[in-house]
């Protein structure tokens, strides 16, 4: 990710008023102390642009505005400015000290934003100072045209529903994220292996097979499609080798001994993991199994209803594998469709699905309300890998990511 | 298709009495005279096993039963070997003398191929010398329970009606036509070339691409996609050599000049004709098209209504092309849907489109129905290939048809 291409990120314009906490919003929101300014008032008028990392949102670049316009001045000269960095954002938080409540500032960037097309998000900071009243809150909806959160960036109240709110806000295009081919380069070659057995449907291939093809196309390298009895005699025939093998987890052990170590490995389930949702904490909730304990509660969730099969891998597989490495028995719930249950607090894990029909944003905002009651989330992706023993090798693509997985805890 | 293997080819059992006129049957469905018997009652009781050619059905297996049971007799031995036969076959044709009209022969034979589930067709043969009524026809398809066709073996007349019973008849799993695989031998790799422009559908790649890799892969041969601009990077990088390219007709000339003359160059369109059709009858088609005069009557037929697009393949592109082919107008006429205009006989040329939305079935049964009254018909993608100057080239693969194109006529 620390290679994502500036122009791809999603970029967020913070805009306030003098006072109304945008520096500490952006520490809050990054975790980091980097965004942390002077008290004095700012001397210089251009807005500054840092490439950050919201967790699990991704990256981002934050522009902060700081200086412009926060003495809530719109003169001609600054008003010219706030339109340059509404020309780059691709969305805006609103930040609105609770104490004060909205202005005619606030009114004028909303404006602005419309005429763009650009989505907002109201933010009441300083929540832990001033109360918000629900009708102010419903008043800023309505007036300032965005969805409204009030956090307290100096304790961290609501940041996480801010989190999901940017999500959900955040332009669709913003869901553009590349499956496979940030991680090539041009001219590269990735083998794709595609087993051909009897659960694969007759005629084509799946859905993320050919998703993956097009993606490596888009990123001007070459895919290699080849089931796994071929992949040694295809592997032996390039003479600058593939930069990656990328597998059905199913031939994972099979294609891991025909794969030279000096080649990446991975699966297409760890790709759209990360396609899909937030790799990191997924592999996070994936070391989490190794601190469940017999009687656990563990929450298995589909995003969609579909028909269960035999020997079904949410209710049937999973659990079984989870028994063995607990080795005792487990509290399973189940769940399905758009909403969790309402207390998630009891579970020690939360095992997702893979999202195959919901987009990331969706399931980023799935994977942040789990995080916000602090418990671990894993999607079947990375879960089975993990239970099989492959995920340190499927990692090999994310060497910071594989690297979680030594560390204690 | 020389190289079909026997267990792919349709395998069409002969039932009939003697003097039925079975071999002659065979001889005018073949246009070969290497299915002629002595006149001499057979003095074997084995069926005869012929691969043969049925244009532009394709490659068949006949089974010739004659001399097991053409006495009428179906005593123990014979009901046996004709049992036998049965559970070779894919279909039955059921060939009747028609002066002597239905017996409890025919009666027998369709009935065992009912509890077998074996497709029937009935052929009314010799009508040259005999009249076949109505009411003859309508009881011979419900005691038989079979389409009935009425031919002259002798004659020809209605031999291209069987043709199209034949196909509209024969088991669905017929269809099982290869894409490319039945070219590659077992390893061999074949790149694919997909260029990347506004017109490619986002995140995903078309079907007969997809369709395409599947069919390499189910052949165990291996695909390597690449877009134009990788190609030459793409071949260079191998030890052995692949096999074959193949590309989108919109970049045959750039991907032409970067394949070398060792090896096959064809495209997805060409692929496709011969998959969905007989790319023999549609190649013959296209040189028709440098006989065309100003003024000549083209019918553009389209199995579906699509929605016309600006600058429609249909309506604009071919047209244009074919003009500038002539070096003057034509007479265009445009149908569309499952049926052709009533009089076929005063069209020069019939333009058909790629049949992207039915089957191979469908588009032999159309490809037929222009033949019978001797007009040459051409797909779309045969078509273009043929104008654009890349035919030649892209015929590389299929030796025989190419070779069509230096033939006289």
């Amino acid at each position: 990710m620390e290679n994502t291409p500036r122009g791809n990120r999603l970029h967020i314009a913070i805009f306030g008023r003098r006072n109304a906490g945008k520096s500490s919003l952006i520490n809050a929101l990054t975790s980091q102390d980097i965004a942390v300014v002077s008290n004095i008032p700012g001397t210089t008028t251009d807005p500054v642009y840092k490439a950050m990392e919201i967790l699990p949102v991704g990256p981002v670049v934050i522009i902060d505005t700081a200086g412009i316009d926060d003495s809530g001045d719109l003169g001609e000269l600054r008003v010219k400015r706030s339109m340059d960095v509404l020309n780059k954002a691709d969305m805006v938080l609103l930040v609105i000290d609770a104490g004060s409540g909205v202005t005619d500032y606030e009114l004028k960037i909303a404006r602005r934003c419309q005429e763009k097309k650009l989505p907002v998000v109201v933010v009441f900071n300083k929540i832990d100072a001033h109360h918000v009243t629900e009708q102010q809150i419903e008043e800023a909806k309505t007036q300032l045209a965005g969805p409204t959160v009030v956090v307290s960036a100096l304790n961290g109240q609501g940041i996480g529903d801010l989190k999901i709110a940017i999500v959900n806000t955040a332009p669709a295009t913003w869901d553009d994220q590349a499956i496979v081919g940030d991680l090539l380069n041009p001219g590269d070659t990735a083998v794709l292996v595609v087993p051909i057995d009897s659960a694969a449907p007759k005629g084509r291939l799946i859905l993320p097979q050919v998703q993956t093809i097009r993606d490596i196309l888009d990123h001007d390298a070459m895919a290699y499609v080849a089931k796994e009895s071929e992949l040694k005699e295809c592997i032996a025939n390039f003479i600058k080798k593939p930069k990656m093998v990328i597998t059905d987890s199913q031939a994972f052990r099979e294609v891991e001994k025909d794969t030279p170590e000096d080649i990446l490995l991975t699966s297409f389930s760890i790709l759209f993991a990360r396609y899909k949702g937030d790799l990191e904490t997924l592999v996070a909730g994936a070391k989490a199994i190794e601190r469940l304990k017999p009687g656990d509660k563990v929450l298995i969730s589909e995003a969609c209803t579909h028909h269960r099969m035999e020997d079904d891998i949410g209710t049937v597989k999973i659990p079984r594998w989870l028994r063995q490495v607990v080795g005792g028995d487990l509290e399973f719930h189940w769940s399905s469709g758009h909403r969790f249950p309402e207390d998630l607090s009891d579970y020690k894990l939360v095992v997702h699905c893979g999202a195959c029909m919901v987009n990331r944003r969706e399931m980023l905002s799935r994977i942040m309300q789990v995080q916000q009651v602090g418990v671990p989330i894993v999607n079947y992706g990375v879960c089975i890998a993990f239970v099989m023993g492959i995920l340190r090798r499927a990692l090999s693509p994310f060497p910071t990511i594989q690297q979680m997985l030594n560390d204690k805890k």
